[in-house]
């Protein structure tokens, strides 16, 4: 069973980003592919780019889509092999999923990481929980770990706004007031890691990620070192991994500024705060792609279900 | 860019109505119109008939529909302009309306009155902030000031149900236990202000509405003598407008009553309180066009999603 | 006009199953049928096998889906004829049915028991309001007194796993930490009273149910006793009806087990507390039936639906 569940999962990204790109020409084209079919996405967190996203893009492909808000229509549902299912969880993974798998022919999960206990985050239980027990390809709309679909959709953004060969791409974290998860700078990392170019994490002391996701990777302490003469600064907010889910101080000096982006492109994958993650003067101006990195969220996820339809 | 947004967007209410009831006799003979367009219902507040009637509409014209909760579903949204995002709000308007646009053709917001702050509401700073910053066309599902599509859904109805040529209609406020907007008045005010009929407001003193609105309509504070020989009673509550979003008092005498409506037809927006604002007696008899009004929901929309998708 | 509102509502249960079974070897083949129709779905509580089974049955008939959760995103409704509405409820069934009636072609309801007023439990007033008032044909997606879809799922799996003519089935009630509906066993009851086979309910002395009911259908207390030598034991709590709603012991010693289930065929409506109603020897045996009945939910919707779409 194929599925989509992190940047491994893709066995070319140039081809995909190629086939994303060519599918935004012409969204309709694959119209009969998806005839009959149908996708089932399950929130357990907020959303509103990724809904109305892969929403968008199933559409294009012809699928009848069902989105359910896990949380709130349904019920807790308990991970544990061998529970004693007598507290507040009122079905197991193991029948929630095989469940699901015979109403549609793929299901796509966002369950964020509880930032409180990282063992559990890091086990995926509600996404390994569905890939373990469901019948059909699973799709990752963001899991503890990854984001794998906000990670393709930031290769083809980068792929058509790159004007040289040999690209310099920084991470730069940035200040927030609430403790956010890992997920989008560990696919952002594992997808430039795919890419032949020069490639930079800049962070506070303390704001570490995954040392099994960064390695090989150079990270620079020094935020205005590491963005100097950078073609492309993705900027995201994380909370510590170290002392996990914490937010260790505000460190103001952090938010990215038109001064530091210089001539860069500005990358964010959204929602952002304005004036605290990055400075207005940066988005408002032409160098901010963070719109059409949302656009491409629908042709990320387009060539993703077009692929689980075709190979499954 | 045409939009929805309030009565002055009606270029001819006759030949609107006219082609509205056309549509009604077949619903679906523009089945070909939306095929592949998609329309995005947000809903900052809570919904039923528009909800309901603004998705078949769209669904008559062969158009796809998300609908998204946008509270409950997504998260705040910042409306102020150089905002430092450090509190509540997760997104700026300026990149959700941005974001929305790529996903739809249209987009359709419901976002209520606050009733605390006069100056913001008058401002419309929801759905405003979705026409400064889309890309694609925007319809008011009920904004702060105005609820259009109830008005030309209620113009419907006053054209299929009248029996002479020179019409008396009257706007009645009555009691109701909750502040609620003055949207609807509104709207039902400036669409009577584009009919050939006379037309009377009546409500108890304190209770008078946006003077730019009533201006140039008679305010009659006798209830009894406002709906002596009139064709059309229009009920509806709505909270003070002078003292911002106060109930002022009870006024149980205000109710609508089979005496007081005598051979009028009785009209009203729906949802109701029975035995508060309308008796049982009122809306049982064959007299109430309730019914019909949020049946004529689906066709206004209709009408408007037809000629913003032909205009745009 | 034609509902599906009980057991009562099928006319031939062989023939509605034998359908069924035929739908699911083609379950598009009567795509047509809906084209042009649409079905709202209105839950007043919390569902996730009738939430997705309903839409995909529906979609497999080609028809339109509209999904409300009535509580969260629209409001409460009154039922009381005569009501002065100077309360929480902002709008009468009257008025609620008859406007969803316009929007749709057939409207489904779930709606619970409370489980503290036995006597409006069993007056059925949400889907009674709907039926009095509604002009469209009304489905029961579990009401406070039954689930005649789950039980036609049942009737339907029960078919396609006999391997006998004349079976033996036993409800058995089982612990659960929270006091149930009795709208599963009620159903399942009736169904059973259809079917030529020897039929045993098993509870704990205090949990009898409506002896309308589960009159002439024989009832053992000794659960051991009852399952033996059965062919399917279908297992479900419910709280008290005599002493109603409540949960009178945990009375742990009646949860189901391998060694009770013996050769027997395992069967339970989901969510299921495992190792509290049953231990997962049986679950996760090739015994347990459950996930079947869950798959069967989309048949036997569909069957229903094709049915009042044809003879409406």
């Amino acid at each position: 069973m194929k599925h989509y569940l992190s940047l491994k999962d893709i066995d070319s990204l140039p081809e995909w980003v190629a086939e994303a790109r060519k599918l935004k020409t012409n969204p309709k084209a694959h119209k009969q592919l998806g005839d009959g079919k149908t996708i089932c996405l399950l929130f357990f967190n907020n959303s509103l780019r990724t809904r109305l996203s892969t929403q968008k893009a199933a559409m294009n492909l012809g699928m009848d889509v069902m989105v359910m808000n896990f949380g709130n229509e349904g019920w807790q549902l308990e991970y544990e092999d061998g529970a004693i299912m007598d507290q507040g969880k009122s079905e197991h993974i193991k029948e929630a999923a095989k469940v699901v798998s015979q109403f549609c022919d793929i299901v796509a999960i966002r369950a964020f990481a509880s930032l409180t206990d990282k063992e559990k985050d890091e086990a995926e239980v509600v996404l390994n929980g569905f890939i373990r027990h469901a019948s059909i390809p699973v799709v990752n709309m963001e899991s503890s770990v990854g984001h794998p679909l906000q990670a393709l959709a930031d290769a083809i953004t980068l792929e058509e706004h790159k004007t040289k060969t040999k690209l310099k791409v920084v991470l730069s974290w940035a200040p927030h007031p609430k403790a956010l998860p890992h997920a989008v700078a560990n696919s952002f990392i594992e997808m430039m890691q795919l890419q032949d170019a020069e490639f930079v994490i800049t962070h506070p002391k303390g704001y570490e990620l995954s040392p099994e996701i960064t390695k090989g990777t150079k990270i620079e302490y020094d935020q205005k070192k590491a963005c100097e003469n950078a073609d492309f600064i993705y900027v995201k907010n994380w909370s510590s991994y170290t002392d996990y889910g914490k937010v260790l101080n505000e460190n103001k000096l952090w938010m990215m500024t038109a001064e530091k982006l210089d001539k860069a492109k500005f990358m964010h994958c959204l929602p952002v705060r304005r004036n605290v993650v990055v400075e207005d003067a940066v988005l408002d101006s032409g160098q901010s792609l963070v719109i059409e990195q949302a656009n491409n969220r629908t042709y990320a996820a387009q060539v993703v279900l077009k692929k689980l339809l075709e190979h499954n």
